[in-house]
């Protein structure tokens, strides 16, 4: 991925040069904007002011949502050492951002062992699906190489699960008190229970994601899950 | 809750006086040091330049880990109105963050309708036991009223649930990429499946959360719970 001088973001968005490298960058990171956590070519502005930019508080815009965790880590973390627990998440979390990142995403936020990632806000791309799903793959293929690295080759109950889903959210901030940033909305919470329906090493897609992509997957598999919360079963593919 | 000029965290882990509000607040902004959004009296010196200070990634230390969620939001949030339910979301994130803040707990994130809170760290308690239990139970009045206020007052399935663990933890940033503070460690993780395993309304403990306040709760009731992840059952308390 290449870094860029400027916030991505504000350029796209509002055509508005916001340095956030070089020389420039000093007079901004001076009245306090500074480059993002979410994304490293977007800025402060992109998140938490947004309520000034967009003049609401949140607005509804199609997104994808991705979930990623780590399946088997509570298990683990019974057993294995600590340093060695600590280090299989520092990577987790760099290698989630790398490949999301890579794909114009954000990583909106991770808790435990579990990634929230957004695709399609505030870098708008026609193919943010696709492009979620991409990430997703380069994911799970960087982790696999983790699992050898820490001698958990073997471990069949151990590796990444995914679920993916995509539609209109509500995105910007929630809450007075506590002010964060983030996507809400009913696709938002689909993701995260096709996320826990998802085994070691799967990417679980939502029919409406499988759409964009099935042509160069063919080999995906039809599942019926049911699922906490969803009075009927859901029909989602396992990537393949 | 009172607020204070200074930032309570370094002044009681270091003694060193960080304005957060008031004139002297305007030269620590210009370098970039600002109130922190997990809690109005700490700055972000307690948790983005950690590594500086305490010369660490992460350190190991004994905290309380509160999850709390909404029971009933996916299920609300394919009927509701998206206004509604955002309303719902705003409240309910004030409401934890007014109840930890009291109890001077750290609200460390928000992730859809969950929370996830801190308590002896950066700000110490002997006391911090108890003092998420309390947390735990005034965010439960709160939120009750809210109920009521959404129309939901008789809504079974609808509520807040709760869980509770204490132990020793890995404080600090995790990550290269992406930057991030927060707790990890096998405490994490049984607090977040307590929380899932809590009825509406319901405040889970552990033993080792219960032993610190069964004088004042006589009426509570134990549990034994299959948890995943959990070889063994997991013996907790119904908070009653």
């Amino acid at each position: 991925m290449k870094t860029t001088t400027i916030c991505q973001g504000c350029w796209e968005q509002m055509h508005v040069p916001i340095a956030i490298r070089g020389p420039f960058s000093i007079l901004y990171k001076a009245i306090g904007i500074r480059k993002s956590r979410m994304h490293p070519n977007l800025c402060t502005v992109c998140e938490s002011m947004f309520t000034k930019v967009k003049k609401h508080k949140q607005i509804a815009t199609p997104v994808t949502i991705l979930f990623a965790d780590i399946r088997g880590y509570t298990d683990l973390s019974q057993s294995a050492e600590t340093s060695k627990l600590n280090e299989l998440l520092h990577t987790f979390y760099d290698q989630c951002s790398l490949a999301v990142w890579e794909k114009d995403g954000i990583v909106n936020k991770f808790i435990g062992d579990a990634v929230l990632a957004i695709f399609n806000f505030p870098l708008n791309r026609k193919d943010h699906v696709r492009n979620a799903v991409e990430a997703a793959i380069d994911l799970q293929k960087n982790c696999h190489d983790l699992k050898d690295s820490i001698g958990l080759g073997e471990n069949k109950s151990f590796g990444v699960g995914i679920g993916i889903h995509t539609g209109e959210c509500y995105i910007g901030e929630v809450g007075t008190a506590y002010k964060d940033f983030t996507a809400i909305g009913s696709v938002v919470n689909l993701a995260s229970r096709l996320q826990s329906a998802a085994g070691p090493g799967e990417i679980l897609l939502t029919s409406e994601v499988f759409r964009s992509v099935s042509n160069d997957f063919p080999g995906s598999e039809n599942r019926m899950l049911s699922l906490k919360g969803f009075e009927h079963q859901v029909s989602s593919y396992v990537l393949g």
